[in-house]
């Protein structure tokens, strides 16, 4: 069977000057895999006529589908409707559909039509229009010498829209697709070279049609297995096969065996054990709850948190200590020790984590450096305190004590 | 003078099945455009020969520098460095200074060195190696029909590293380059329809080489005038007498006069003021606090949060009366007023943040349908409460919610 590769092709000169980060892609990839289709390339190119067209021609050379996002907006700067209307030959004309869509969109939002609003319903004729139920510009499916060419708005909901209901239901009956299938183990506590060195033996024996990857990702390394398989039947078996003879091996740095988020991860873990939680951040600034809370469905085990910046907020509505803080500092096993037990006293939860750090770039000491984090996690009566030292910057050290304390209550939570 | 182009080539399959988001690209384009060079393309190729081969060629014949991150780790899947080698020729010889620096780092963290760690220091002859002060995988440049070529890894804080101390300054002597440069307006209140109706006429009058984009971006329409002009002196100027009479058009729209973060221009506003800020969050779970705090310097205008996910947490933790959730609900003017009052006196700031929402999927009614929102922003015995209504998805919701309080804040505080 034909392995399907997809190209996928961003336009914007925002992606090109660094104005703005592509997560359209990452999620069209997902989607693609999950029905057998191989993303081979990922292209940006600016709001730049030529660069268009060559993009086209390229990835047209190189893969059966090509999935085009951006450019469709209503400005000056919007040029991908015409570029496309050019190379596939054809001429802009109104699509009732679309134009009904617009005056809808725009009365029931109650918002003055413009002309160059009604200039969105205007469409190629030598393409089959995608209806866009969250916004006004319509996407446009076309197909030339065999490849198929799908062009829809940056707009990550819009986009995700057009997917779901037309593009992938419509891929899915067009190729006859190979099983594509991802395992993912999540380990933490080993580096990526002494993992790989102890299931060498078992990545040496791996059948050609099954890779093994490493993703070292803010103290979790990820191990993904993936197979490219003709017989479907057969692909799940010999994955899942292949994993748990992976995993055998890494038992003692198993964190999860799917590529969750950690939220998700910590989440499920306290909804079978039927418990609440809590954080108290200090360095963290809030960002370990809004992992938390960034699942749907959180409520039902997180109840909240108290972000203590400030000294005095850790004092007065954790209950720190005065004295603590001033003998052993604000970064100390002391002080997150009480922040914890504050923490389950003022929030009412089985468990939490409390966190206190110095992130940079300034602020930090001899004796405490820049990345010198404290984390305590635990429940009452007992509650395990760790002292970390990440080498990065602000934004990383912040990503990375955010994971070590959801994955250390993790961890106390297995005990 | 001739325009000099960049191509950016990112290496690894995480990247093609959406298991990673790549965050490189845009901070290497800030820092290209900064010394003038223009990224035409951004291209992700898989670990694969071909695939990283064809990408030379092609990147090769359309631009003058190309950088490619990924691929130097050091596990099996790795393999930029071999088909570097080569694609241009030469052989992997043992670096010196790079064996020094793999011994040193394993030395200084404890760890024991492998075979595979000491292959990390075999670097191509045929390049220029350059050093990694924070890994132990080097970065290597080579050249080839005058185009320069660069490999660098892809963790984000050993890129930028190369970049700043080595890639970055090679390249400004090298290139002759005309001034880039970009100015970009923060709006918020007006669609971009109705923005570029109304600034058209400045837009028509543009010189060639002076263009307009519109972003939007979670409720901020950013407006970004480019300039490419190969006479440095006059460029700025005239970009900024652009920008002035475009700003002229907006005066009641405009939010910021840079593209920065919202947490930067609320944080400038505050310690301009001279005021301490804290949050009271519930739908959003403490990423308004996460926000503030990501900007280094926080502490000096924020003080703390309580995320009160609950309303156990909102009644006990900051005052709300039972009756209040009872008889409106937690999704409520007045329980948000209420929040905010509640936090002023237990964080005791200046002014707060208050949000109570229905982010979704699910939680929704008909009176309050998913992405109801009530935000609260002020200070003592002066707050304002708004109610909005967000169409996404979860996560997009709370990143609308998120900005949309800060910025009702900032209205507030320009007041």
């Amino acid at each position: 069977m034909e392995k399907i590769y997809a190209s996928l092709v961003t336009i914007g000169d925002e992606l090109l000057i660094g104005q703005t980060i592509d997560t359209n892609s990452a999620w069209m990839a997902q989607r693609l895999n999950e029905i057998g289709i191989w993303v081979q390339r990922r292209v940006a190119v600016g709001d730049d006529r030529d660069a268009i067209i060559r993009a086209l021609e390229e990835e047209g050379r190189q893969s059966h589908i090509i999935l085009l996002t951006g450019g469709l907006g209503p400005t000056a700067d919007d040029i991908t409707k015409p570029v496309l209307c050019e190379y596939f030959g054809g001429r802009l004309v109104q699509n009732q559909e679309a134009l009904q869509n617009v005056l809808h969109i725009f009365e029931s939002r109650g918002l003055a039509l413009l002309e160059r609003n009604l200039e969105q319903a205007m469409i190629p004729d030598v393409c089959t229009p995608i209806f866009n139920k969250r916004g006004t510009a319509p996407g446009m499916w076309f197909e030339k010498d065999g490849k198929i060419y799908v062009s829809m708005p940056g707009v990550p909901n819009e986009m995700k829209g057009m997917m779901q209901d037309y593009v992938l239901p419509q891929l899915q009956q067009r190729f006859q697709t190979p099983a594509l299938l991802h395992h993912t183990l999540l380990t933490a506590g080993l580096g990526e070279s002494f993992v790989a060195e102890r299931i060498k033996d078992f990545e040496a024996a791996l059948p050609a049609h099954i890779r093994l990857a490493y993703l070292p990702s803010y103290g979790i390394l990820k191990l993904r297995l993936t197979t490219i398989s003709p017989d479907k039947l057969t692909a799940g078996a010999e994955l899942k096969d292949a994993f748990g003879k992976m995993r055998s091996l890494l038992t003692d740095i198993v964190v999860a065996d799917e590529d969750l988020p950690m939220g998700v991860i910590l989440g499920n873990t306290l909804l079978a054990k039927k418990l609440t939680v809590g954080t108290a951040e200090s360095c963290t600034g809030g960002e370990i709850a809004s992992r938390i809370t960034a699942v749907a469905g959180s409520s039902r085990y997180f109840k909240g948190s108290v972000v203590s910046y400030a000294n005095e907020i850790k004092r007065d509505v954790l209950g720190v200590q005065q004295a603590t803080l001033d003998r052993f500092g604000a970064v100390s096993e002391e002080t997150v020790r009480e922040m914890a037990e504050g923490a389950l006293k003022v929030l009412n939860t089985n468990c939490v984590m409390a966190v206190s750090g110095i992130m940079g770039p300034d602020g930090g000491s001899d004796e405490k450096p820049v990345g010198t984090v404290w984390v305590a996690a635990g429940g009452k009566g007992r509650i395990a305190a760790r002292r970390y030292h990440f080498r990065y910057d602000r934004s990383r050290n912040i990503d990375m004590t955010t994971v070590a304390a959801m994955n250390d209550l993790r961890k106390w939570l297995e005990l």
